[in-house]
């Protein structure tokens, strides 16, 4: 069995101060609905869990029920950081569970094909990453608007979702940072932090993240709407 | 005088062996052309400068004229590396210049507006770069695509183009490189390397750079061609 655990409880204050964005309309559905319609449609996709805010549960069951997307099994509560929800979700997931594929709800660009390539990585080499090498310069900056210096971008890679790993693997990774109280900023690095392996799976950069307005029309033109 | 420099004379190694992705059409244009437009149409550039390879020369002039771009003055070859290039327009730029404004010719979405906001913010402060602040986790990837560390990305901005600058503290920068040997990726590294302040201008994600043929599609889509 190979679930998709889609993210989509955290704050969103570039959007406002009580902006939920996975719940913000894009063309006419939520944002979040993009992403599992996608993970719906993958053939390498047996089941879903949602992870929302605490008062979005109702709202997101209702979501997938209208959009027709009946691998939702299981929609739950996020905590207060990423890193819980994914833990939350992981909780639910299921012992059947062999791949685990995690998914930040505020990337509707998403494709069932992305989706696939990283369960096919996973499979053989324990994680799929989805991410991009960075083509742009990337520089330093210790604080505001003043460069301190230049990084080697030839070795820079920014990762995206989906981060799908098998699922023993990230399920014990996020029991040690959980035990050791470490705090990671994604799935990928709390499987580095037992010394797990880290593929990366080349995506396209239109698999972009919704983290300010602008975000929702760039992605309204990527998405055709 | 504020003059644009528009460098387009690099290796497209990505788009095949002998592409030149500058003359690559986009829409019903060349590239470069978009780029030319967009300084041409910016009310505080006064001239352009046009570094383009050796054998695009006499097509570079032919396609400012296709396109009604009278403040294209100059057109250039460039050399072996995007450093050279930068040099041989600054040669030509002219000494009654006090703004340069650097621009990739692969980035056609750029637009009037970024080019005087950099304007704006290099006349107060001697430089004004374009750049995003980088949203997705980075990884370190030491060879292929296995990740050996996540970057502290709260410090991390990648950084486009227009990239400009005071004349006089841009030709110092480069005529230092060139004295020291240096290699530096953009302009900002060569002032960088003189202890020169670079300050960023937050740009959209949408200045994006072509690099392969994925890229033109995106760009196709972001110019609503």
């Amino acid at each position: 069995m190979n679930a998709g655990l889609i993210v989509a409880a955290g704050k969103s204050e570039r959007m406002g101060p009580t902006a939920d964005k996975a719940f913000l309309n894009l063309g006419s559905k939520p944002v979040i609905a993009y992403s599992v319609i996608a993970y719906e449609r993958c053939p390498d996709i047996d089941t879903i869990v949602l992870v929302v805010r605490k008062d979005r549960v109702d709202a997101a069951r209702a979501m997938a029920k209208i959009y027709g997307c009946a691998k939702v099994l299981k929609v739950v509560a996020g905590g207060a950081s990423r890193q819980v929800s994914v833990a939350n979700g992981l909780d639910v997931v299921g012992d059947e569970t062999r791949i685990v594929s995690v998914h930040d709800g505020a990337r509707p660009c998403v494709t069932p094909q992305l989706i696939s390539e990283t369960i096919a990585v996973a499979r053989k080499h324990g994680s799929g990453v989805a991410a991009y090498k960075i083509t742009d310069t990337v520089k330093h900056v210790e604080r505001g608007v003043k460069v301190t210096r230049t990084m080697d971008r030839s070795k820079l890679w920014a990762v995206q979702t989906p981060q799908t790993f098998k699922f023993e693997i990230l399920s014990k990774a996020y029991e040690f940072v959980k035990k050791k109280k470490l705090s990671v900023t994604d799935d990928a690095q709390a499987v580095e932090s037992i010394d797990g392996e880290v593929r990366l799976v080349p995506a396209p950069l239109s698999n972009m993240k919704i983290t300010c307005p602008d975000d929702l029309v760039l992605a309204t033109i990527l998405l055709g709407l």
